[in-house]
């Protein structure tokens, strides 16, 4: 309950992990560094998947399913892949127990694997573009974990695409980015900076790298979904390549993308309070709790009887409802435990709202008396319905005053370190490598990207003080 | 093209591994006996996982998910367990470039990590039943692979769930063998044989196995879904125990239950003919597909406005449509392809279709003039609804036409051994495993299961002569 809870102030990286249990989104599992999604969470992230899944459908996109083993030699072909991956991976030595000629490694990410496919698969311009998703797990040996944001194992999709120009692919990183912010923004109520990542930043094998950002409620950034134009570096290391119409051999363009489990450290990290969770209504695995309220026994079989029909009313109009029938709990206590499950909106019945034909609706966001409203039975349906928008819009507003709040456009460096300690420093910068090293050594920020938006012209490097074309959102980051 | 592809007759084995290829359902991986599932075979498998999720979730279930890795040391907990999977196992032997301390097992299956698991959450009787599902890969080294029906790594679900008593976990086990038997013959139109697994063919560590069995076309039998009553057994080895009512420490009762992509290779060889795949409407990943058919310029105008019409009024009826918009291929080659791809309704839309205001609607399951009928478009889409519940209900009762046409009620071992040749003989057996070794050897036949209708009575055991109470199912499997 909220009294066993770590405040955010007092320290929020504990807060996050107590809520995270407390609230039943995940456990430890007994394999160092891998965790267990419990029911409350992986309802949660099935709702991720699946407004992520139809968006992606919707984009054209078909989804299938490549191996979990890569062979060692496969990942190799591509030089600065195996270097950024190589001291992350898991390998298979042992299968049917016996020795294995080549080892197997347990893949990371799938670029190698699908490269190899695709390979065999695109022969003609005709055979393009291949818009393939995969919904997998995938293994990165981490040193330092956190549940949902750095797991050792952990769930996501990953978008492999192969395309016949260079215009096409990079028009599909984009829309895939666009995707992301789209389904951040309006499911999620994440207001996420689209924009491109620094070179020192960049997937190992990109020409690219693109990503959403989302301000966290400690003012850390959250690299939240990433978008790869890869050009044809894959293609070259794994021989994709077609006839043209011109009947000239070509090599394919290829992008890839990726959402992970992280979004929900995501949600809980931007909306959650010192009650617990606050979940955005169009991913809460259960939007309204309906929580029965009596002494008398004659008393509880009238509220009952009312929670029940409203609670199928609800149901049919498409809203995922639970009723609390637990006898042996007080209604106090339950107010406690949904609010710290992050439920929407609590429909409070007891036996005068039944007498009067009303009920009382509380939302989640507002806690105490300012977010409850008293309505009439009739209409409870229609009324919560537009409470669950107003409570998503709302969700989303208040992150976004929050951002907006915690970002600072800094000219001086010394503006710029005080404003990192609180959250976003925005400023010029010259792209160079070095100098990015540098603010991260004396500052503990990195360039979280450099947004797709951009007020044009030309500034002095906040750092270093050389000719800067672009502006970038610098932060310290999870 | 059907032309390319092996007779089911002249080698079955052949048919099915190259319709399996053609039809773009799977494709072999660079890892050995892995698999690719493409896109079109991943439609499917969706489908499938959409039928058996919601009758999960409609029998009070919960998705969660549970760790890729399990630590040697928790398999070797349940002695039969570890001796039935550990041949198969592939073992991660080193992580981030160092060797384990303790290798960790690629699961072949979750009760043990569950099991662990649940000992955490269960304390009281108030937090049981648990009633999991995980949808899941996993591996199992496999000396001889075939895609889908046996791969070294696979897609599953598989169910955990934890009761107070032995009769819950009973009555568990038998409803999801009967949810596994209502979605075989109601989505796959496969008619499946639910029933017991002998001694010898059960899960390591179960008390009782049960599986509903189906019959290929070539009369083998083809092991669909499994559901398994684990009594306490794995709750002795991860020591899952609760306070009951009366505040005494229980074991708890577990049962397990999965279905596999296996699934696919189930209605690939239930349906399947000479022309290719015959797939189930209810999972198809298209139901109709639609063929414009045109020679002048203004008569492709005109034929696909009204194949554009018809395809979307299809779609806004829920049904899954393709219009085949392909210019350089002739209506010919399309209905030999889509045929082979199984579609189980094929619109044909030329110009005098057009001017008489009719189409033509040729269905899969009857190839040829006699499948075929011409409908006016004004109707269409209801006489194509009606066309895909009567093709469902057609190839379900033709696929239980066949296996009773392949199924012999048998008294002596001669009869029996002919029965084998072609199909399932039905005989009294004693329930001996030496005998059901014996009859192995003799025949390569198994009990595939002891049906739950059991005619009653007793009999002599059809290859000792002993006494039995019930009447199994014998044939040759995959």
């Amino acid at each position: 309950m909220a009294d066993f809870l770590t405040s955010q102030s007092e320290d929020f990286s504990k807060w996050y992990n107590e809520i995270v249990q407390k609230a039943d989104l995940a456990d430890y599992s007994p394999v160092r560094g891998s965790m267990v999604i419990k029911p409350y969470g992986y309802t949660l992230w099935e709702h991720i998947k699946e407004a992520l899944d139809s968006r992606f459908k919707a984009t054209g996109h078909v989804n299938a399913y490549f191996p979990l083993f890569i062979p060692m030699s496969f990942l190799e072909k591509e030089a600065e892949h195996v270097e950024g991956f190589s001291p992350e991976l898991a390998v298979v030595t042992v299968g049917g127990g016996k020795e294995l000629e080549e080892p197997l490694v347990v893949r990371p990410t799938s670029e190698t694997i699908i490269g190899h496919m695709y390979a065999k698969w695109i022969q003609s311009y005709r055979d393009l573009p291949v818009l393939i998703n995969q919904w997998a797990n995938v293994v990165r040996w981490e040193m330092r974990t956190r549940l949902f944001l750095r797991t050792m194992e952990f769930l996501w999709q990953e978008g492999h695409t192969a395309h016949a120009t260079k215009a096409e692919a990079v028009e599909e990183t984009m829309r895939m980015l666009e995707v992301y912010t789209d389904f951040a923004v309006n499911e999620a109520a994440i207001p996420v900076i689209p924009g491109r990542k620094s070179e020192s930043e960049k997937f190992a094998g990109a020409v690219a790298s693109y990503t959403i950002e989302g301000m966290m409620k400690d003012g850390k950034a959250l690299q939240s979904g990433t978008s790869h134009f890869l050009g044809q570096n894959f293609a070259r290391a794994f021989d994709i390549q077609f006839l043209d119409e011109r009947n000239e051999l070509q090599y394919a363009w290829t992008t890839s993308w990726g959402v992970s489990t992280r979004m929900v450290g995501a949600v809980v990290m931007t909306h959650g309070d010192d009650q617990g969770l606050v979940l955005p209504p169009r991913l809460a695995p259960i939007q309204v709790v309906i929580v029965p309220i009596w002494r008398k026994e004659a008393e509880r079989e009238r509220v009952f009887a009312e929670a029940e029909l409203l609670a199928r009313r609800l149901r049919e109009a498409g809203i995922r409802v639970h009723l609390d029938e637990r006898g042996e709990l007080s209604p106090g206590w339950k107010f406690n435990d949904w609010e710290m499950r992050g439920v929407p909106v609590r429909v409070e019945l007891g036996p005068r709202d039944v007498e009067q034909g009303t009920v009382m609706l509380a939302r989640r966001d507002q806690p105490g008396r300012a977010g409850k409203r008293s309505v009439a039975l009739e209409g409870a349906v229609e009324a919560i319905q537009e409470l669950l928008v107003e409570v998503q819009a709302a969700i989303l507003q208040r992150a976004l005053d929050f951002r907006e709040a915690h970002t600072w456009d800094v000219e001086t460096y010394a503006d710029f370190r005080s404003a990192i300690e609180a959250g976003f420093a925005r400023a010029w910068w010259c792209g160079d490598a070095e100098c990015e090293a540098t603010i991260k050594e004396e500052t503990k920020a990195t360039v979280r990207c450099i947004p797709l938006e951009q007020p044009g012209g030309q500034g002095k490097c906040v750092r270093c003080g050389a000719e800067a074309a672009e502006i970038a959102v610098f932060g310290r980051a999870y």
